[in-house]
């Protein structure tokens, strides 16, 4: 492969350059057949000589290119190579994307991107289908996001916007619940089909921006009691656990 | 500081040297403030110049040195290296520190530092005291491990023992469940204070080996029908919604 090539895919790794060309990078065998699978936009595939039998019995309609070990590993962001990788075309879905009728799962501020790809894929398994991110969040198409959702990007409608933009239109339909370290315990909630459900930044939680909008609060109970415990859950456990719960 | 100290100190970035040495480094203001409170031996504390005010009021039985910015960037696994990092002994318990009355978290083959680092705190969480690791495990004292139990690794017993070793033991008294893709959906379990639970692999679930000493498979279902959807949880989701439902 020239240089210049793997110059290019090797800028993908910045937030800029995907942005700019509305490209991106799936790694990994499982991710990569999936993406093949799903009516995303797979431009091209990379892979090792000895991965070639991974596309056997598919039916490509983008160009395949074989790289060396030590190209793969120029352009892979992982500590270990992929075998095979897809350059991908983002989609993008705006506000009017998402649906009023359907449970709206609002990130504000979540920078980890294991956590996002974690949520992603969490989502995914509960058969939640939309989420908003505050502009502030990790970039969805960030390498370790995509790995970490596991495949699930694919099925999720996710939308970048301001939220209070959105919160706003939905708050007469929908009841909009906020995750805090007080609250209603999140058992004693009965959850219904287009709630509304608000996950804050791993270290500072909901902004002040959003509080005027929560109609109720709700919390994960510890259940240590009489001794010190963990301060507060991760992000993405504390995320899984309500969407359990909403769907239990 | 010298040089021979610091190559030292990152040689602690490695499994092999914690292990001879017993020592092992706590990064991050929070985390080092939480051990010197705790019963944890802490032999120095390295810090810059500016995180002196942190100690203020402390009594400190261990050295502090006071090292530039680039030095802790040397010693430090982080990409963003800490102000502050505590140089620990480790807290060895071993297999007769596992109490029966006691439930246990038994992790089959956990390999990922941030998943394991992950489990540890939501356990803290929950009121759990004691996890049983397989020697396959990931290290405790690895820095990612460390770093993602936010201080919980304090509070834990964490015992690396041959599962069936200890399960042998606990199958008379306790009952012991293991999460697997088919089983009894978790809500419908009764769980007892002193169940054991056995969570597998990243990959590929729980070995075959343990399996004869399961006594109730169990399941975390998916609510997503009739539609493709993420294949599995992350194991520390997977965890932290059987931890969660064991306390509701």
């Amino acid at each position: 492969m020239e240089k210049a090539k793997i110059s290019f895919l090797r800028q993908l790794h910045q937030k800029k350059f995907r942005s700019e060309s509305g490209l991106f990078l799936v790694e990994g065998v499982k991710s990569v057949l999936e993406t093949l699978r799903s009516d995303w936009d797979v431009q091209e595939v990379l892979l090792t000589d000895k991965m070639r039998p991974a596309l056997d019995g598919l039916t490509l309609s983008c160009t395949v290119s074989v790289v060396t070990d030590k190209e793969m590993e120029r352009i892979s962001m992982l500590t270990t190579p992929p075998e095979i990788m897809a350059l991908v075309a983002r989609k993008t879905f705006i506000a009017s994307d998402l649906r009023d009728d359907q449970s709206l799962l609002v990130l504000d501020d979540i920078r980890d991107p294991g956590n996002l790809g974690t949520i992603i894929r969490t989502a995914d398994w509960f058969g939640f289908e939309q989420i908003l991110c505050s502009p502030t969040c990790v970039e969805l198409t960030n390498p370790k996001v995509i790995q970490a959702t596991m495949g699930s990007f694919l099925r999720m409608r996710v939308v970048y916007e301001e939220l209070p933009t959105i919160l706003k239109q939905r708050q007469s339909q929908s009841t909009i619940y906020g995750t805090f370290m007080e609250g209603v315990p999140v058992q004693q909630i009965d959850f219904k089909g287009n709630d509304t459900l608000i996950i804050g930044n791993e270290a500072n939680g909901i902004s002040d921006a959003l509080k005027p909008f929560i109609q109720q609060k709700i919390s994960i109970p510890t259940y240590a009691v009489g001794r010190d415990k963990a301060e507060s859950l991760n992000a993405s456990i504390a995320t899984a656990i309500v969407l359990y719960e909403f769907k239990r």
